[in-house]
């Protein structure tokens, strides 16, 4: 499936952390570089999402902000 | 300032379209590794966002999803 | 791919209205049940929408409010 | 109140989970069709939501993203 | 219709630029404080918006960040 | 840091409930005037949020809809 979203960052998922209706997957998409998510429960358990594997975060750009020093 | 958005991925700004209402920013934030950010036409002037620039793409993590091949 | 987005609708593209930087998409998902979407103009170009196509609405859960009358 | 929101779904509610901080409800919106919805465990109680309640589900067209097979 | 989003704050539209798909509407909800909305063209158009009308801004609790000084 | 983001409303913390995964916070932006934000609880204690703390309530505009009575 190909998607409308114009961000994909692969990366490797390097903590997962699960609650009752959410779950914190913590992404390293480069080095050094992390980039957190938060779904719901029942999605992480679709997907099957496991430490060290392989995944994209999918960012639509009208969710992205931008912030200057 | 120190926003609660998770994610913070600093970038160098690739390409800049401005629209009546809309302006759409694509920044590399790794060699390879883009990302691009709706934001309104009004805030891409007040930040005066040129060419070149560095800049972060701010993203909350309720925002980012997950994709499995 | 799939998708961490608890929310795929399929439907058919009923009118695309493209500006500067947005396009705007209408999808029937059901008989006379109509999904609006706003996406980059260069996310129309790059999925090639017209205006007939069958494609899916994804939408992430925590993106959907509910309102009663 | 009329809303912005593009998209307005009725549907009968099917499940809810509730958490500390967000609840989930699942919708049906046509035969077979489900859309899920995070909100806050808050919301949910000012509405007074329960199974078999008709809801609409509301989302943002800037909330929706396309795919293609 | 009630809403479950957390958020409505009641103001005075003091701008409306409208574009090809998007329209920026800007309230003033509290003496001096602004709120500003992206919109559809078509939901503008719908909910036939003027300057120096009384709306509200409608805004989901997950779409709120959190920043401090 | 300055923010891409057209809103921020400062506010005084008035409530706060944590969750395993998220955090909501509820700020009082104007007198009697409400702002409530859920964000992952892994950023309230990065920030150290405690009630009766000044912060600001920072909303992208594209997540603003609008609604008349």
């Amino acid at each position: 499936m190909n998607v409308s979203a114009r961000n994909l960052l692969k990366g490797t998922i390097k903590s997962l952390v699960v609650g009752v209706v959410s779950a914190e997957v913590v992404l390293e998409v480069a080095p050094g570089v992390e980039v957190a998510a938060v779904i719901t429960k029942a999605s992480s358990e679709k997907l099957g999402l496991t430490l060290g594997q392989d995944v994209y975060a999918v960012i639509k750009a009208s969710d992205v902000m931008l912030a200057v020093d």
